[in-house]
């Protein structure tokens, strides 16, 4: 029990969003503001984006790299969207859980549908945007995608958006802040889930 | 949709406790602290304790009323606890509900069973001391109960206790201002479920 306070087991949330949903933001913000919490970050094969940093958005690295890395064994998931790699690492993950934190992961559809089979009990979390001419304009704002990019990105958008059932939570994503704030509430509230926790000192006796 | 907002089903939170957990402020005060949730109020036989004020902690009754409720049929549950009788008006759920709000009844584990079987949509929230001594310390301090009845209240406290996993959610009241952020929380993610939502307006053409 250590000092009285109730053991539980660790969370693990996977966040999925259609792209420009904003997902990767949310969740670094939200382990920023929560307690025992932090942002697993993923690999990709991708090319950084001008604001993007290495190591906090993602890990960057070559496609060669990441084969290598698949051959290994060394990914929980990995997918192909939109002509470039991402994964999760098994070692950014356990490292987190091993310190006794609770792990976020922003990771696509497919991603999520292979670690809800890994992790049944993990808490699965959709942003949507609040209209679809919302996303459009967030991937045009972007500026990094051609045309036929963002007409590909809201056609996948619009199949995805099909499936937000699959996860328990939903999230609007209307203005950043509420979103943030209802990502913390869905973890505090998933931390107070009475099949996660032992109440064993609560015997006579204690 | 009306203003394309998304809309949801209401929301019945049932909150339970061991006698001096203190399930009943928590929930006037987190129906004070959060939007369109309202605090339902139950009916009881029991005398009201100094600071207890009829209508806002509970409507205090006679026994012949009381009954003529039950005849009547006016209530989803109603229980005998500790010597009196508790119970919760369908008159009293049914105007909040029509009104658009979220529900939260402080209701003692017989009638929570009792409400399960009826709405088992509900959101179950079990409030426990965080610890025995401190809960024996909160009926102490009441001086309102015999040595006896304390005893009575503490054997049946440790019985329900024993039930916890029968509620989704634990709520440990160590402090009063943490309970209340955390069934925020826990209200705010059972607004986010999915289950609840209608995402239609996010297709093609909206």
């Amino acid at each position: 029990m250590g000092k009285g306070i109730i053991s539980r087991e660790r969370l693990l949330v996977v966040v999925s969003a259609p792209s420009g949903a904003g997902k990767t933001s949310l969740c670094e913000r939200t382990a920023a503001e929560l307690p025992d919490l932090v942002h697993a970050v993923s690999f990709t094969t991708r090319p950084p984006r001008p604001h993007e940093r290495d190591g906090r958005d993602y890990y960057f690295v070559d496609q060669q790299t990441f084969q290598r890395m698949i051959d290994k064994g060394e990914f929980f998931e990995w997918a192909e969207v939109h002509g470039h790699l991402y994964g999760t690492a098994r070692s950014e993950l356990e490292k987190h859980l091993a310190e006794g934190k609770d792990v976020a992961l922003d990771i696509d559809t497919q991603g999520a549908k292979q670690m809800k089979r890994i992790f049944p009990q993990g808490v699965f979390i959709f942003i949507v945007p609040p209209s679809l001419k919302m996303l459009e304009e967030r991937l045009r704002r972007r500026k990094t995608d051609s045309e036929a990019e963002i007409r590909r990105r809201l056609k996948k958008a619009l199949e995805e958006i099909r499936y937000y059932k699959e996860y328990q939570y939903v999230i609007v994503n209307d203005t950043f802040k509420r979103a943030v704030s209802e990502m913390k509430a869905i973890i505090t509230a998933e931390r107070c889930k009475s099949f996660r926790m032992d109440l064993s000192f609560l015997r006579e006796g204690s």
